[in-house]
């Protein structure tokens, strides 16, 4: 029985993870979970039905009101949460909180010698170098990441001559830069393949999902930058391919089902039957998957390997930077296009240090430095919208 | 440096074997050849140019006739064949003679100890029960199973739910079976993707080249025909699918280039870089990948899963009446349908034993007895063109 302690239940992975472990209840016992606190009834609501020993809240007030509706016992705050994930009896931590939050238990967990399933962005892309050590602990969740797992598994990494990510390319991938500056928030919300949350469907229609992910892959796989390949595949079949050194290459496909990648990290290293979105040679029929180039004007991809060159800190700026955009964004603040300009410009304004050791307080500054020049930038400018 | 013996050096395979070895000098070495001796001059070319040290020819006359020119050692037969085979100096015997004589030697190639590149068809599908035991030595050659080998290396058979091996489809596989009683031989042997010998693209028209790739393909991976499956894929880009039992299914890409597979098997467990149809993310850019249901009227693929579940000697009958009737097609004897009613009428006549404990000799006489009938039926059938 391999017990699990899920950060961010509430949240679309979480929810899916409770559904994997609910399958499997012979192999698989949900131990704990870990929410910022934002939806209370959600949260008491899973402590009734899963009956986890720990839940751990971030939010003081929510963790409060949980506590008198709940028998679990409930912790509150940072503390609280790494409280559950070092617990003795955790084999396996999800990491699903989003954002900046998630990188302090996932980097404890690691410490302690736990496994951990990786979905929280912000641990690989913000702090790529500090869990980096513990690569070997790590089973990621991303379905592209995912992917690249299966497929280079036992292989020798110098093996590998290019992993090729693949993009949905989302809602506005065909567009020309003139038609991309009038684009509609709602327009920008409708994504074509994963239903998902605000930020991250923001962040496909912008490809900056892929950026990050071209970061991600670069920690988590030990590849090089120039390595590292994105391009455009609508159909979200091809989740991701290596090219090896004599010209093999080796593709992973699925049908676009979190449930798979996440099953794949629970069981990890076996693999366990399921009936997520069952994939047969008839699915094959009549299928076309096409592939092409991500246009230049997605300037987001050019990110990436530029942060990537600079290294230290300025993964982290980008990813403050994007946070702060896709939200004026979101906000009718600023036009699509000026995501890109924002972060541009919030990478270009960083005179600070560029530390070579880094840590989780060095980043947790250089983040608060990056969002808060990023609004600012944002506010001085002509493009914002009052 | 790795030893090489390469059976069938005249042929397509043997030509691109010889091609990989030459571009790696520091690591591979053509210790031996063998081939039936139809092409002497050929032979002593290669002879002369590459130097091995041992020859051997199954044609007696061909063989003195290449002792007259070449200083390497020429032996004569079978037992020739059979002498190099075993030689202690052997590292790796390349089986890629053409035909039912390549079983005896890669027989004895595997009993000696050997790791076997095997291309020869017939060794698996006719003495696909007797190489089994010896499974662990053998490294496929063909693109459709060097693509699965590579999938499931260091894999759990027991994750496999199905293997989809794709067919390029041939020239006729959009052709409606009324418009495949009248095709002609020239366009019979216009294969779309592979420049190969006529019987193998007769057996690509047929689709009974997928057929006998599915028998191969249960006795080199130990999989049950139910879960090997057959699709037309166009593009020949994608050599064959695994689905694992978690739904995520992992595929394999290379251009249709047989020294990649070649060079895969020579340096096995190793990749070696080569310049071989080089693959790199630009290549994706544009490319449609389609698949599509292989249509019942081809019953080459309906013969396979019956003689598998026949067992014991059905392949070797289905083998040889094959060969029977795409020869008496070349020669214009009979129509494109017809054969698929010779195959079918000559399984359909066995009467004999269907031992359970083959041997070599057991093999031999049906597959004696398989061609005799074939052509015997095909004669007295209204089929026959005089």
């Amino acid at each position: 029985m391999r017990k699990i302690c899920l950060l961010g239940s509430t949240g679309s992975v979480g929810f899916q993870t409770i559904e994997v472990i609910s399958q499997n209840p012979d192999l698989l016992k949900l131990h704990s979970i870990a929410t910022y606190g934002r939806n209370p009834n959600t949260i008491i609501n899973q402590v009734n039905k899963y009956n986890p020993k720990y839940v751990a809240v971030y939010d003081e007030q929510t963790a409060k009101k949980i506590a008198e509706s709940v028998k679990a016992k409930v912790l509150v705050g940072i503390e609280g949460i790494m409280q559950i994930v070092e617990d003795d009896e955790v084999d396996l931590v999800v990491s699903a909180i989003v954002g900046f939050i998630g990188l302090k238990p996932t980097l404890r967990a690691l410490e302690k010698g736990k496994q951990v399933a990786l979905a929280n962005k912000e641990s690989i892309v913000v702090g790529g170098k500090l869990i980096q050590r513990y690569i070997d602990k790590i089973i990621p969740v991303d379905s592209e990441h995912s992917a690249i797992f299966q497929l280079i598994q036992n292989r020798n990494i110098q093996d590998i001559k290019e992993i090729i990510l693949t993009a949905s390319g989302g809602p506005f991938w065909r567009k020309k830069q003139s038609q991309l500056r009038n684009v509609k928030i709602e327009d920008a919300l409708k994504h074509p393949v994963w239903k998902m949350g605000h930020k991250i469907t923001i962040d496909s229609a912008t490809l900056m999902n892929k950026a990050l992910e071209i970061i991600e892959a670069h920690f988590l796989f030990s590849v090089p930058p120039e390595k590292i390949k994105a391009i455009i595949h609508p159909q979200s079949y091809v989740h991701s391919l290596v090219v090896l050194k004599d010209n093999n290459v080796l593709a992973h496909i699925a049908k676009p089902d979190m449930r798979i990648p996440i099953s794949y990290a629970l069981f990890y290293p076996e693999r366990q039957e399921n009936n997520f979105s069952p994939f047969s040679f008839t699915d094959l029929y009549n299928k076309k998957l096409e592939f092409y180039e991500i246009p230049k004007h997605f300037r987001s991809i050019k990110f990436a390997y530029s942060v990537l060159s600079l290294g230290g800190v300025f993964p982290t700026i980008l990813n403050a930077a994007n946070e702060v955009a896709v939200d004026l964004f979101i906000q009718g603040k600023i036009g699509f296009l000026n995501i890109f300009d924002i972060v541009e410009d919030t990478l270009s304004c960083y005179g600070g240090n560029n530390y070579k050791d880094l840590t989780v307080e060095i980043l947790e500054e250089v983040n608060d430095w990056a969002r808060k020049t990023a609004i600012d930038l944002a506010k001085k400018s002509k493009i914002y919208i009052n």
